[in-house]
């Protein structure tokens, strides 16, 4: 993409790029996470940190032209933007582009989507911006990862703030010259703090990625400038916040070597590293059955990341979420994890909490990252061991395109829109030919 | 105010505050605070910085309800609060809290005067949350001073957030502790660069401080909850932003030592280290006269930070404001230092332009930040020298409840709103006794 400053670079990258010369399965890729992304928003629709959000915006919007997903009220592309990505990233079981552990949909899609159900841009529009605005982010994440999350900063807030600003910015028709500074000024409002991630101050920075990245477009529209090298300037937001960088990984390969391409999507609404302890325990119990009480213990053994998120007591739902313990119960006790399996009635259920305590967790250096294996030790002292290196979602075994639908129709049953379910998925599916993208929205009302 | 993670006990001094208790010289520096700042937004108000803030806020604005300084159209709070604090900081000409170097006001007033202007809170319940506020945010700004400014965060941008969302909690009558869940979900919003301070991007920071700090306000009062440790945790606002931290300024002393107690005024809109430089040659000027044909040369010494900001050659407006040589040729050949002065037609000025040419800058690190050694070489071989080590507007040496009317009353001139500054000033110093805001916001708009 030839030289100059970063945001120079991404700028005119974006600006320049054609729909007509996405790859057909990058189009289908966009498809397939704004599937898996809506659906997320439509289960979540009457959570508290859902309608309270709704609430304080009803009140700061102007005119009420973007859907909120599963409300019948309607909010400016601002403010819906906001509400949505607090949706659809409520539970962290939306995508997760796994280098840099961004969840790379719920900070870009809302903007695009708020943004053109008020100017009328056409769906390929939508997912085209998408595309762009999502390898922005997460080449910008690539760039600033490993340090800036373990520095305290919410990657999926921070980088999707230039997620938004470069989508919006392909959306509004901005010149290679006003999306630099739509990015330059995406860099001043890039925040969220992984100290508040165990609470709803998560969501605010989350939902403040589309509605600033949306500004950020916006005012680079009405001529406001941001310093060339806002990224990767001495006191620019990479130095800011990054202690070790490869800022040579915003520009190498752009526009041939696709990062959102590396998108996907959960089977299960836990931690992305518990989902190889449910796998392995899925499969255990094909060969055991469904007969908890024939197995004295299990043992999961995982590499130092599994040990250090996942070796807790199960108090709350969140834990539950994280737990090496809860995962194998669901898998070994109930033989699945859905969202309802993560809820407080599941963590309380007095079967899941003694099976929970029959199980050890421990150290194998020798499995990579995100790997398992589950040993079962039987009631008559025979031991079965299962290990999942790639469990099901992992980008070497994604979720095909019917488990996506499937998991939409559950989450919008979950919802209570199981009557919209098949409009939903009709709506994403035919998104590259729609003149509007109306007939989504509606269906997601 | 006792023991406790940070935001707890400053939510509980915000919640637990009386008006009643705060002194009355404290009351007073708030007027002052008010009525510096707001002229300084009166000024501006046809910049296209403003007006261009304004034109997008436009599309995203609920009721309208709140003034826009020198504005027909009002907006809803939080987009007012954003275009207003805009403007009031926009040539930095607004005060300085020099320990942070902090703009106190911009990121917070606006948020309040907004606010009470939609829901009718009285005149001293905004001067009591701006007190409460400015504490907050310079209190932060103090305990990750310097580190935090030097790794690129622009800390007016930043702690202004929190301070924002501190009033507005106090103007809200939040508990203790949704007023620590308000800081933290602040915490989460808290951006802004360094880098970008030479462009419109700074702004968008500044702005974004009282629009996002009211909305932490507002969600936690819709029960938004943060991380207890949001401000100094391990993964939290004060580590990821700071290499230097000393957290124990955020609480000691607190509600006896005022912070905001400390913020000075400027008479001069360049930046604070040139105000000696200025004053200096002022006096100079008092003895060789009005004649700047008999000086063939100035001297200025100055410590590190005056050399290193401001030995500079001049070629547009931002320049001049950070020009120890301009600074010296305003003095001596204009005999003042107004905002006119710092513009394109002084920057090209021939007059002015061979004078700075005479004027060399030296390092003298015997003087302390912020002062300044003026020595002349006349023509006919004498030197005479002058010394100033707290300039005028310093908290040393404060301008005077006059010279701030008399800067209100000119910045309303140069924005074309000379007719409402009597009403203004008026307006400011009853504030305490007026049961709203509408008066006040009502001469600014």
């Amino acid at each position: 993409m030839g030289e100059g400053f970063a945001g120079e670079v991404l700028g005119r990258f974006v600006a320049e790029s054609c729909w007509e010369d996405m790859p057909s399965a990058l189009r289908h890729e966009a498809k397939r996470s704004l599937l898996n992304n809506l659906g997320c928003g439509l289960g979540v629709a009457k959570d508290p940190a859902v309608t309270s959000a709704l609430a304080v915006m009803r009140n700061f919007s102007g005119a009420p032209v973007a859907t909120v997903i599963g409300q019948r009220v309607k909010l400016d592309p601002m403010a819906a933007a906001f509400v949505n990505a607090i949706a659809c990233n409520l539970l962290d079981y939306d995508d997760t582009h796994l280098a840099t552990v961004i969840h790379p949909t719920a900070p870009v899609a809302p903007a695009l989507l708020a943004l053109a159900e008020q100017r009328g841009f056409s769906g390929a529009a939508v997912l085209h911006a998408f595309l762009l605005g999502g390898e922005v982010e997460c080449r910008i994440g690539n760039a600033v990862s490993p340090g800036h999350y373990a520095r305290g900063w919410h990657i999926t807030s921070t980088c999707g703030t230039f997620g938004a600003a470069a989508g919006c910015a392909k959306l509004l028709g901005l010149s290679a010259e006003q999306t630099w500074h739509a990015l330059g000024i995406a860099a001043s409002q890039a925040a969220g703090l992984v100290e508040n991630l165990p609470t709803a101050a998560k969501n605010v920075g989350v939902g403040n990625a589309p509605r600033n990245g949306m500004l950020a477009a916006l005012l680079a529209e009405q001529g406001y400038k941001a310093a060339p090298a806002a990224i990767e300037g001495p006191l620019g937001f990479a130095h800011a916040t990054g202690d070790t960088l490869d800022l040579a990984q915003i520009t190498e390969g752009l526009g041939t070597q696709w990062e959102i391409a590396r998108n996907t999507y959960k089977p299960y609404p836990a931690g992305i590293v518990f989902h190889a302890v449910i796998d392995a325990c899925l499969a255990l119990r094909e060969e055991v059955g469904a007969a908890p009480e024939v197995i004295a213990s299990v043992t999961v053994a995982g590499d130092a990341l599994l040990l250090a998120r996942g070796d807790r007591a199960v108090n709350n739902e969140r834990d539950a979420r994280v737990s090496i313990h809860h995962s194998a119960a669901l898998g070994l006790v109930r033989g699945r994890a859905g969202v309802a399996d993560f809820e407080m009635p599941a963590v309380t259920d007095p079967m899941l909490a003694s099976f929970r305590a029959k199980v050890r967790a421990v150290l194998d250096e020798s499995l990579p990252r995100g790997a398992a294996t589950v040993t079962l030790r039987l009631a008559d002292g025979r031991d079965i061991q299962r290990t999942v290196v790639y469990p099901r979602g992992s980008f070497e075994r994604p979720m095909s395109d019917a488990e996506l639908e499937q998991k939409f129709r559950d989450n919008a049953a979950i919802g209570g829109f199981a009557d919209r379910s098949e409009a939903g998925i009709a709506g994403v599916w035919g998104l590259g030919e729609a003149p509007d993208v109306s007939g989504l929205m509606r269906a997601l009302a």
